[in-house]
């Protein structure tokens, strides 16, 4: 019997606890693991958990017993400490901590590395879907090119409802909050602060080279209006929050969290309401997607569990840990380099612009403004041209994925 | 390094020496592995393999530098006998073979476990796409409640082709045999045997019950017309083959290979050519997809790769294989006892149906047929039904995932 301790019993910690009490598959039945500890400052009313509750972290730290913890309190700190401890005392530790993976997963990894540890994150990304775990076997015998993801379930929701209901930006986010999609304070959502962290573990992921999140351009969905929505519709597409990342042949990484436009093509652009989806590109094995849903108490509790139990099957064996290799030059390449295909948008007359772009295609929709699609351009010749064009209201990337 | 040997060397087997050969990924380098042997009955003129070949399975069977075994060969035998023989040995074997999984599976399980030897079949499913690896993590913490997967990439590019340029069967097949995509005795695939094979694999993992393909009512796409593609698309929705399976109340499971209508809303109807996709429903991850091209030489050599690299990582250490439990009992339940809603298509009157159906939904499409959709019926009492009624043309389940 395996023993393991929850640090943090809020909604995912809680949830761990109740799948590991009601673990009954008979394949588990092989490695079972109890919960020894739950960590928490908080008290809690419930006789259940009352025997397990602690508030001292050296209480987990100096058991020997204790082979595994589940980092599920969120945050920078004490999470930091706690599994930086945990792992030098050669114990795994699993999370569900995108901030912690995305900021300190170089050195915890390293740390995991020395000390015959393991530290797993299936959880950080994507809630209960596999898609670091397929991940780290895909770029075994593959390499792989290009990521590119839904990863936040609340903008998801947010222009699927703008699509699908007509409803503008305002409306559709006091749906979702609403509906408990959206916190109050929707900015980590709707600024893509949580998918740019997510988009970072995947590249970090994708190329073994740690990503700094601050390094990735970002851009949320807050600007996209009922009329954008009218031009994807005209596209045949949708837009989506994407998180994009791609290795050029320099092996710098152009990574990117913004509003995309998504052709119907694209199985991306049927990624509706909350659920999330990652889409990667391997060498050998091209194009594969994975989906799911992207958050929630028992989805993500339960990649958790997952990943203990991947932990208890290689107590006591080497590890061959995944190591993000970090330098002290910045990895993401400079996206003015980078070529896209764009929808733009301004009030200029189609004389001005096309004396200024060589070759563009003007979408026709509303009197009061001009839009055209201008194709395989780098972002920095398009910025230099929207420098000479009058009244530019933005410019959307359109997702070529490879 | 560790010592692996190819058994067969066509399109998949190629693959594999060729992937292995170009490795490269700094994630692999910490386990390297080298090609000792290419085991094939025919003479290859090529220089560079010549060194490796060998028409003699005990080369590699004798051979104690051999620690795992790719059988690409296809095939029951001799396929079985290697692999059994090496599993005995303690040799991990590897395979893409899905026609042995799916007959000899549980036996070959079962001597992997005894000899603390690995088994593993990634590439049997869906090409080079992730699915058993994340299948086995998922039912770790998930009991899985239902399996639905679009498996065979031949028919679903030929209904994509009726669905979008308006062919009927005939036309798409001819053009899927001059894309390469259909063989000239396109049998296995359009009747359904391919997917019905896969869908063994995947209930057996799924519930770890062996599930014998024999036991799986199949039927293949041939009896689709384009009158089927009409009443789809009046009902939004489009006609896939799908492989389904369920596990009912009784520990029993429902399973089918059948051409069925799939809403728009289910992503799986967005899975177009010759992509494949696999719909899990765990009961605390609901539900997650797997998506990516099914066939095709090096994505499945790249997940035999990724199968060897599990093995080689995991060489003298204690293996936690699984095993699909036999019994003597037919597991799969009577698919009278299913319930579905289901389109179903005849040429009698609107009276004689309400007359012995309670409640109907017509759809008027033909002035010589008459079709109705019935909801929540048990496939028993829709059976007797029918025989009451004259003309039955067919009838077509709905997929109704949880």
């Amino acid at each position: 019997m395996i023993k393991t301790a929850i640090m943090g019993f809020g909604t995912v910690g809680s949830g761990v606890y109740e799948i590991i009490r009601d673990m009954t598959s008979a394949d588990a039945a092989g490695d079972e693991i109890e919960v020894k500890y739950i960590l928490d400052i908080r008290d809690f009313d419930n006789e259940e958990i009352k025997p397990l509750l602690t508030k001292n972290f050296d209480d987990i730290l100096n058991d020997n017993d204790v082979k595994i913890a589940a980092e599920v309190m969120g945050g920078l700190h004490p999470a930091y400490e706690f599994t930086k401890q945990l792992l030098e005392q050669g114990k795994s530790v699993v999370t569900s901590n995108k901030e912690l993976v995305a900021t300190y997963g170089p050195e915890l990894l390293e740390i995991a590395k020395k000390n015959n540890a393991m530290y797993l994150f299936e959880a950080s990304v994507g809630g209960g879907i596999p898609i670091i775990r397929p991940m780290t076997v895909c770029t075994k015998a593959n390499d792989i090119m290009a990521v590119a993801g839904i990863l936040n379930g609340t903008t998801n929701f947010i222009l699927n409802e703008m699509f699908t209901k007509g409803k503008d930006f305002t409306e559709a986010l006091s749906d979702a909050q609403a509906k408990g999609y959206a916190e109050k304070n929707p900015a980590a959502d709707v600024e893509g602060h949580d998918a740019c962290r997510k988009l970072a573990i995947l590249a970090s992921m994708a190329w073994g080279k740690y990503v700094n999140y601050n390094d990735i351009p970002t851009c949320g969905i807050t600007d996209i209006t009922s009329r954008d929505v009218a031009y994807a519709e005209k596209m045949s597409s949708v837009i989506k929050l994407i998180g994009y990342a791609k290795m050029n042949e320099e092996g710098k990484i152009y990574a990117s969290v913004s509003p995309m436009i998504v052709s119907e093509e694209n199985i991306l652009s049927d990624v509706n309401g909350v659920f999330n989806a990652v889409m990667i590109h391997g060498n050998y094995l091209g194009d594969a997607v994975f989906y799911g849903k992207g958050a929630g108490k028992l989805p993500t509790a339960s990649a958790v569990v997952a990943d203990i139990l991947d932990c208890s099957r290689h107590i006591d064996v080497k590890k061959h840990n995944i190591l993000w290799e970090c330098s002290d030059e910045n990895i993401i390449a400079d996206s003015n380099e980078q070529t896209l295909t764009f929808l733009v948008r301004c009030t200029d007359s189609c004389e001005n612009i096309e004396n200024i772009f060589d070759e563009v295609e003007f979408v026709s929709l509303f009197n009061d403004e001009t839009a055209f699609v201008i194709r395989n351009v780098k972002r920095g010749k398009l910025n230099a041209g929207l420098e000479k064009i009058n009244g530019v209201i933005h410019a959307l990337g359109v997702l070529d994925f490879i």
